[in-house]
């Protein structure tokens, strides 16, 4: 038995980079205990195949791979889109909700295999940690938590190196970029190292998803997207699965250099941090659907909506995903994407988009045959009159009471 | 004595246009009354030199014009955008913030010209009525309104040009363009006419203020805005007085195709209505002022303060300016504003800025100072378990009892 | 033909009292059309036995009476009970909700009659001409709105007995009480007359469904109340239908002089009036509902909800109750309400009601059980330093930074 | 050295009972540091007169106690009233807002005396040591902050004793009731012991600052309290300074049975909590200040500051009140404020209150003379035609579309 405590068997969420391969063996040293490896395909574009023997190489008794792309984008990106959910006005949650869904099928593993611990390979001042073992508690309260970040003390380059060396872990030959990024299907994430300069501009070497603004096409391009109850169907009329369709416009937007937030935000932990984002595809999606939306939902519904974004988006950002209060405002945000049905038509140009239309066969309140009704059936301009007064009536008595007091 | 009751002197918000012409016109004629024409100077660009001699030639006994471009950018532009207002989250708002002022003036110029009624030139069915009219009201709860869209039958452009010709009004040679337009010095808007297909994309001829990001410089280029307690003051150094500024941002805003929204926005009156609209300054404004808030305003008050954009944004859209609960929500935002000092650092290219820098001299809470406290001192890792432990146990709770439940 | 238009068929929301009655005859007698009367029992316990005859008598050619005590308790009472819904902090809502149930049986039978237009006997300066078009509106947005206060000139008490005896329409010998007031299941108002003064206590005779507070029971009596899914299913263990259960908690509130509520309002209109309300039942309904709510419902679910209380409030108040916005709160609303299953016991003596225990067999998140978890697993006290510490962290870098800089 | 790190003096928050006694001999046994007790008088209504002689004789070094009465009530007690601030719907603060002053206070004098840690006799698993915590930070971010309850193993009542016992501090003769309980003028809690059962009612013995409603007199009292800019300033006509104030409405009510409840609410660490509390002067406060608003405040600002309550009253629960967030809260608060002056009367009587009567002559927005303006000057019952129309203009665009879709 370790210091740590009795530990038998840990579920790891493993990269097959040097941080978690180094964690598969700590693991084995300090708690003595065996671990298994679990591999989550977000569309982080990374060879996964090698994985299973990287990780046993390194000593994990086992290793698991598993696509979730489809699962991803379906359940966690677009109920999120639905929502228009934004942290701090510019970002769009990349990475936020993505763990979720890697700590619930890390937690199906560990129930599986009947192991009593997991373990991420999140540093103690970040956001992931909250997000990861929020999750954890939510699907079993009494796990056993490791986050050896937190407990360990190879808290530089070169002890982790030195661990790795005396381990026998192989370690990438390839000089480490001087930042640290995250990236699936949604967006790639970058923090840290030189970015903690807040009044220094990225290097343009540093973007992976999208073409520098300045190289992308002088044509501008234009798409169309078709939504149903707020969640895209279709592009340019052709169905798409939901982990295709944001592919194929990750595609689309890293083409023209769409996509790209560079912003200073307050983690849940309460400091500030700069982060730097590529969301190509997200930020096509965000603009066509507020599009659609601007066609097909009432007003007061938006506004209700718009007023709840940045708690929506906080809950989101600060892990609190499977939560009853996420949960409520979801039941809400659904409610108001049923009648978010109609097509968006977006046009792409160096760096930026724009909807230049929007339709909708089956919920426009802007039909156009509106216009046919008889003038006074619908709107009589004498009407105006008394709406102003009658909302003018209270600023009015207060003008009036205001001037005979003196 | 008219059939519309007695008036004797009325001041009307007078552009020079033919609309408004006519108007004096028909006021003389229905109501018998004098007519005192106002026009004020928000930046619209537009020769106000021949006005008054065109008011009165068309029957105004007097004219005022007035220079209103420094007043409206710094009592009404700025504390807006202190509070980052953005309608249905795409609209600047640039007609809306318009309205107060030139209805607070006209009402001066009445009550020092003891005229008993006020006119002005916004149709029945759009939002400028009720925001000139509640703005009328506030300063004179007893005023007489008199809205001629709203009474007279000459509810065609043929109409119109039947009057004038019959009255000898100038009618404007220039072909009238297919949609109608407002100016000032934060934007101009294009509604109507072809416009109300929501599926075409808005023709590149009627754009004013901006090239389309097509034909901008194909070089990026940087700027440097200074804020002082929310509100900008100078731009790469130079101090610059409000109006100043914001012509400035609006010519670099323009020359790269910045700013140009086109939406379908819901108004007040109750329809879904396409607005296009040119806000090259405003919108580097709004993007700079992010950037500044970003390094120097506390998480939680910029959570508080976002979530209430919906809200202030829609009293300014309808119309309420001059209203408590606007001046409620002000109190708030100025609170809010008084870290904000510093400066961003603002790319324009190709119809698009980004900040890709912000510093604070005396208002970071990113200092990177913080650095040197010692680690324990300040950030110590292993407080995280605590605090997420404690984040998570009303949901471990609550997951323990269901479980125990079956 | 009358100068009014042309309407063939008009249903009137019938009460039998002198208003409506001349309204019968006044429809006839200006619009020549065909009037349908409509009466709905929703609690307001007054005989309705005669009604039909009454209407016929007056003029009416058909008189429709419906119970519709079930469908208001549990459709429109209920669900605005989940909510918490009570408007400026202190009025429940009690004519509000009832208005748009009338609406829409009144225009069902519209439908079924081929009537097109629908009448009401509420006044121009009230709410209530509100609540009902906006539903008549909802239910056909081209039906024809009859509102005769809004159009005759029998603007008096005089001018209409006189139209009555003039038209031989039954005058009551009652004389008249000094305000006017409107009783359901769930409450009875007052307003106007002697009320009009905010300063002057209400005299006791007014109140209907309560004693005095003074006159109460000198000892307390204990009721149990039994929620499922928010909704009140039992009191004392004894299973009720929902217009039962609400009847028997207004006995039991009115005999312990509970639910007075003496208040000045906002009406959507724009101006302040004085209302008092007796809610015997309802208030008694809140209370309870809290207590189930408090040891079932999550922390942040509950802060969601009760920050949207005012608005919830709002939209029913102002008659927005068959809107999109409406819905897509109540959505939320009852996904707050799926664990809201327990009793609770309230205290009922002189005026006042107090919850004295709660309990949840199935959703409670105070389970004693919780204490059998080992110490350590649930609640370390230490975890409570990192939590405190990292929720400072912003505090603290704030402080430090204003320190540094003097 | 101690292993508890370097302390030389510290300042602790000392009631002089049992537990700040033992901690007292506590820090000086383990942190071999000086120790400086300060106890604030905030209207618990215990004898303070002994307590520097007690602290001494225990080991402090010295000993301040201070009068914070006057200061408690106007800069803590009336600003939060002012918000209406009640956390969950129920409980009105009482021991919240008492810890940021204690805290304020302690750090002066750990100024004054150089002291380099500050300690508090506040457990692990409750609210108050995150609200000292919080304030301490404040003050001086790098303070080393003492927590004996999470630090130290005497966490029986038993082990206290002992401990007292070893080290010769006297031990109350007194049974230790079964409940804790903090009280000061605006309140005394209970929670804990007996309590934690939720389904019993607690036993009338417990309550110390009011008679029981079936003790209270029989007849009703009537109490006017006059408000200016929100504040209480006087009673019948009396002014009083705010301590005095507070301190007579508790008299009064206490005597009326008035201001219990019996909750359960949702701390800040994560647990559901029984809490008890006597409120009787905040009780009549808050149901008087409601009364001045209704007739004084804007119909517009009432529902934007009402929807802020939730939000406020949770900062000041969780101790965030030396916090931008609760100050850009307060601003908007006493801006809404300005106009809240005037007199509201309260009948009190057997466990209840309830406003019958407000009136004021500087704001009234329900001046009678308003009745006096020509009816169509502010008025026109024809005006509600159109403001209904356009009302439901949205709604009946909605509704026609959906039914041409059928």
């Amino acid at each position: 038995m370790s210091k740590h405590g009795t530990v038998k068997k840990a579920v790891l969420a493993y990269s097959g980079g040097l941080d978690t391969s180094i964690i598969v063996r700590w693991l084995i040293e300090e708690y003595g205990c065996e671990v298994i490896a679990f591999s989550a395909d977000l569309g982080q574009g990374q060879e996964l195949d090698g994985i299973p023997e990287k990780a046993r190489k390194t000593g994990a008794s086992k290793c698991y791979v598993e696509d979730l792309r489809e699962e991803f984008v379906r359940d966690f990106v677009f109920p999120m889109f639905r929502a228009n959910a934004i942290y701090e006005g510019r970002y769009f949650l990349g990475t936020s909700i993505a763990r979720p869904l890697i700590s619930k099928k890390q937690m199906e593993i560990a129930l599986a295999e009947e192991a009593d611990a997991v373990c991420h390979g999140a540093t103690g001042k970040g956001n992931d940690q909250v997000r990861f073992e929020l999750a954890y508690y939510h699907f079993n309260p009494e796990i056993k938590i490791i986050a050896p970040w937190r407990e360990w003390d190879l808290n530089s380059r070169e002890a982790l190196i030195a661990y790795a060396n005396k381990h026998g872990i192989p370690v990438p030959v390839t000089k480490k970029r001087p930042w640290s990024s995250d990236r699936n299907l949604l967006h790639i994430s970058f923090e840290g190292g030189i970015l903690e300069n807040p009044w220094a501009e990225p290097p343009e070497e540093m973007y992976l998803l999208s073409v520098a603004p300045e190289e992308a096409p002088d044509k501008p391009e234009y798409v169309e997207i078709e939504f149903r109850n707020g969640d895209p169907v279709a592009i340019n009329g052709q169905a798409l699965s939901p982990a295709q369709l944001l592919a194929h416009l990750n595609e689309l937007g890293g083409k023209h250099g769409i996509g790209r937030a560079d912003i200073m935000e307050n983690r849940f932990v309460g400091m500030k941090s700069r982060g730097v984002y590529e969301t190509p595809g997200g930020t096509i999606l965000e603009e066509a659907h507020r599009g659609v939306e601007q066609i097909t939902m009432d007003r007061e519904v938006l506004n209700l909506r718009d007023s709840l974004i940045p708690r929506y988006a906080t809950m989101v950002y600060n892990g609190f995903w499977f939560a009853p209060e996420r949960e409520a405002m979801q039941a809400l945000t659904d409610e108001t994407q049923k009648t978010v049905n109609g097509v968006a038509r977006v046009k792409l140009y160096k760096g930026h988009c724009r909807v230049v239309g929007r339709k909708s066969d089956t919920n426009s309140l802007f039909d156009p045959e509106v216009a046919t009704f008889e003038a006074d059936e619908v709107y009589n301009q004498a009407d105006a009159e008394g709406f102003i007064r009658l909302n003018a009536l209270r600023l009015r008595i207060r003008s009036a009471m205001q001037k005979k007091r003196g």
